[in-house]
């Protein structure tokens, strides 16, 4: 299959089952958060039909075809060009019996899936309040970055209407959100069980939160052992190492990390 | 001044300004926690009128009369039998005109002290709802361990009413209770603004966490380098030597965090 590229993309190497993706380097591309969230997320459940919430380039769906045991994964991303810059990433890896993208409002979700038919969603969510940062951002790069199109609230409004009886979320964020991502999922009944923090250094803040949430489960919450980017020697860790694919060694994306 | 020990009563050496406590081994061990909430509240702001709820041994009050720069640093604790050791502790260490103890309950604190008359409080609280775990402990590891006497809500209240215009509250508790904590601190106009997390190795997920709230403040969250108990070589860290004074080394209390 021949596959067109439009103006300023590119094909990547994943480093991952030999797949490629489309990137975008002037409006589009992904970051270690979408990485990390995708091993993070790597227990779904087998046979698991799954929404990508803000699919993107589709790295995360494209990842976790691969790392988890799902059966289908649905994509949903607003903006018509970038879901259509996933969906040939998607033909590039021949995984479209698997993963499928729906350029859709996430807010209008309700309308398009029945209630509890969802096993499982993940999403990378715009991370900046409406307000708040930089909004000289071209029009792309903003709707991914800034709750203008979708907020946290409305995500997870959406999801607790889409999933089943104990069906998990997985997101990533900003740790700075953290309190309003903890009471945002108790006021819709999906209850936060494991947190992992980011940290670039071992003497550094956290740069991202990835939070695991079951609908309807019992309070108890596990913080994880933090995972690092860079070792004492400012070597990237064993472990992004593993979660990149190891033929990544030196080229690790960082463009929301840092 | 001479001190009367009552039974299972020793004198411990605290490692810091030559500083002693009581402790009743038997029946109530002050631990990690309160060491490293003592060091996590050390930055109170200068001339601060404080509030230790649930005051236990009276460690956390005798530490920050050294490492921070209070002006007045008050005790609360419910059982009178504990409150008695306290005070005793406070007269070994000369620490009077800094440290006092009150013999009250948390919940009566409003008909104790004035509305936003306080500048910062510290609470090392029960960790475990009501209703959980083993409650075949004695009655005095019951009610510092177990939400019998008062609960988490009930401090986050009584500190909102407490507590000054942008007064701030330090927190120790369990990592399993953290989307409890952050509710609770949101209803009450406690915004969270620091949280850290304690591991007891690098691989371990977090055994403890502690939360740095401020009333009435704008929400931002920082989550701060994690604290590592031990090193890879099964030594303690560091920072953690440090945090309990240079003399301590091979001997540092956990008689809660394991």
């Amino acid at each position: 299959m021949k596959i067109q590229l439009k103006e300023n993309e590119e094909i990547e190497e994943l480093g991952y089952n030999n797949w490629k993706i489309i990137q975008n380097k002037k409006e589009f591309c992904f970051g270690m958060d979408s990485i990390v969230l995708s091993d993070f997320a790597k227990d779904i459940a087998t046979g698991s039909i799954v929404l990508d919430l803000g699919t993107g380039t589709g790295i995360i769906g494209i990842l976790l075809c691969g790392k988890s045991k799902l059966k289908k994964i649905i994509g949903i991303e607003i903006q018509e060009q970038v879901a259509n810059m996933a969906m040939r990433s998607i033909q590039i890896n021949n995984l479209q019996h698997k993963f499928t993208v729906m350029n859709e409002d996430i807010n209008n979700l309700n309308k398009v899936f029945d209630n509890q038919s969802i096993d499982a969603i993940v999403t990378n969510p715009p991370y900046k309040k409406e307000n708040s940062g930089r909004l000289n951002e071209n029009p792309a790069k903003l709707i991914s970055r800034h709750e203008c199109k979708c907020n946290l609230e409305g995500i997870v409004k959406q999801s607790s209407y889409l999933l089943k009886d104990h069906g998990t979320l997985y997101m990533v964020h900003r740790p700075e959100r953290l309190a309003d991502i903890l009471v945002c999922l108790r006021n819709y009944k999906i209850e936060p069980k494991s947190i992992r923090f980011v940290h670039s250094r071992e003497e550094s803040e956290a740069k991202l939160v990835l939070v695991k949430a079951v609908k309807n489960a019992k309070p108890f919450l596990k913080v994880d052992k933090p995972l690092r980017v860079y070792d004492k020697e400012n070597n990237y860790t064993t472990e992004l190492l593993e979660i990149y694919g190891s033929n990544k060694r030196g080229e690790v994306e960082e463009s929301k990390i840092d």
